[in-house]
């Protein structure tokens, strides 16, 4: 190997892994084993202590996003042994109906955690029903007063899916400090609470979005990127810094077929299974080409989604602790 | 000129400044005064419908910088007809007599704004104090609630240092959407609320601060340069992409004979006093340095301290407003 090629080498894999050569798919899979033992353990503490956490949900409607993803975090309440309690209201529900509802799941001291399942009817707040669940039951972590226990630093209850990325972050990570992060996308969901979380890690952080003329060379700088905008592949391998860590919160259906073959390849079998089903799951990077780049890539299905679900019980345990408390 | 000092000035101040040449100190004394007369116009509204908006300083001990802030917060209540209440607490208070204080102030119907000077004796815990302050009037935006609500581009009461700092830019700026900002520092205080401000106004943002490995190279990228770290003279002209306005939020007493003659240069008039009195305030920009390479740069003393305060009177008609309503 020639001096140059070993420099690059090294400048491209410096970072966080000395040797690797080539670009890889980032499991979440022990994070999720690991945060999911680790919820497990704390229902069985309180078990023996007082009882179960209960979580309640509350879903508006039939959209079936919103139908599968709260399948699935009762299904993992079942998996744990979390006693769950679902609420289906009508897509005609008024505000003050919902309102009624929190208050009364606010005021049930059997309940531990509230969720409330986004996106809501328009003719309801989704801002007003957020603030009016008890903070300390809110382990979606959307209340304003979480919001800011998180931007202070202090002990309180914290968006699952970043906070479940952090947890990933530090199991696969050899070190946080110091590392220059960018976020793409500043929701209050992902984009902003993760910010907050990687300077508490002590990264530098930078935070850019749809408005940024130059999110590409400014990408490029990332030792760590994290993805949240809802834009199929817009994150190719031209983003990325040789070497740099992505994680794609992303999770978008894409029907067009010039965009699956771009992401897929001709040949794959993802490719022909879209093919098949005239759809596919993608997330806000195109997977593909950032492999060619970076060293690790979360992949979309099958990432980012199970750390948030493990997280939440995680969450739902914190809340039935503190209540203890 | 030749076409190649053309293009380099083009690009020196092409962010922002067409033709500007020559970096300047960025007066903030045209905000200043837009802030107090908005605040003179809330104070008159305020008194047509019930009183003078009211607010109650509380201050602990004898730190003589605190007493000179409070001095200055309380001075321009009386200039703008805000009436005030000092209340002095002994240096051994206790956290329960705080926090009873506190709530006789939330309660105080009479009393619109409720400002704990920091900091705090070490017996008291400044979190809980802050957290005693009802919200609403919560003039510094301390409070989780009101750190939250900033996060979420909410309506609340958010600090007054961040909060001017955006009035100065809004006035003094073409355009913000697209901008690069650095925020040099992530305290509660400036640099995490600056940087959801900035976020607001659809700048990237980049937070940097004591374990970022190379601060200069990535403020080196910013058109907007925010420093609140309190190090005397950090930022120097090597730290400043050309054309860059910058603006310093430090402000540090020095002793130090030679950090006196870089910063002043050995013939000023600034060196000279310096000699005379054995002390000086500074930012934490190099501000000679800087102007050598920057458009404007914000003056220590005299720049960001009275756009505090100006926006404290703002943040007092406010808080009254809103309890009016």
């Amino acid at each position: 190997m020639s001096i140059s090629l070993l420099v690059s080498a090294v400048l491209r894999y410096g970072d966080f892994f000395g040797g690797t050569l080539m670009g890889s798919r980032w499991s979440t899979k022990d994070t999720v084993s690991h945060l999911m033992d680790q919820a497990r353990q704390g229902v069985a503490w309180l078990k023996e202590r007082s009882s179960a956490p209960h979580l309640a949900v509350i879903i508006v409607g039939d959209d079936p996003a919103s139908h599968v993803y709260v399948r699935r975090k009762v299904e993992a309440c079942s998996e744990l042994g979390v006693k769950s309690t679902r609420i289906d209201l009508p897509e005609d529900v008024t505000e003050s109906e919902m309102l009624d509802e929190v208050k009364r799941l606010n005021q049930d001291d059997d309940v531990d955690g509230i969720l409330v399942q986004l996106p809501l009817p328009s003719q309801v707040s989704a801002n007003a029903v957020i603030e009016a669940i008890d903070p300390d039951k809110d382990v979606d972590g959307f209340h304003p007063v979480n919001v800011g226990r998180l931007a202070l630093g202090q002990a309180g209850l914290f968006p699952c899916t970043p906070v479940g990325v952090m947890a990933l972050m530090k199991q696969s990570l050899p070190e946080l400090k110091g590392k220059h992060a960018v976020v793409i996308g500043r929701s209050a969901i992902v984009g902003k609470p993760m910010a907050h979380l990687l300077l508490h890690a002590h990264c530098s952080v930078t935070i850019i979005h749809s408005r940024t003329p130059n999110p590409q060379s400014i990408c490029q700088l990332a030792d760590i990127v994290v993805v949240a905008v809802g834009r199929p592949g817009l994150v190719d391998g031209s983003w990325l810094k040789p070497g740099a860590v992505v994680v794609d919160v992303g999770i978008n259906e894409i029907k067009d077929k010039e965009l699956a073959r771009r992401l897929f390849g001709e040949d794959s079998k993802k490719y022909a299974r879209f093919m098949r089903s005239g759809r596919a799951l993608v997330g806000d990077v195109d997977y593909r080409s950032a492999l060619g780049v970076a060293a690790w890539v979360t992949p979309v299905p099958g990432g980012v989604g199970r750390l948030t679900i493990a997280q939440l019980m995680l969450n739902c345990v914190t809340a039935a602790k503190r209540r203890l408390s």
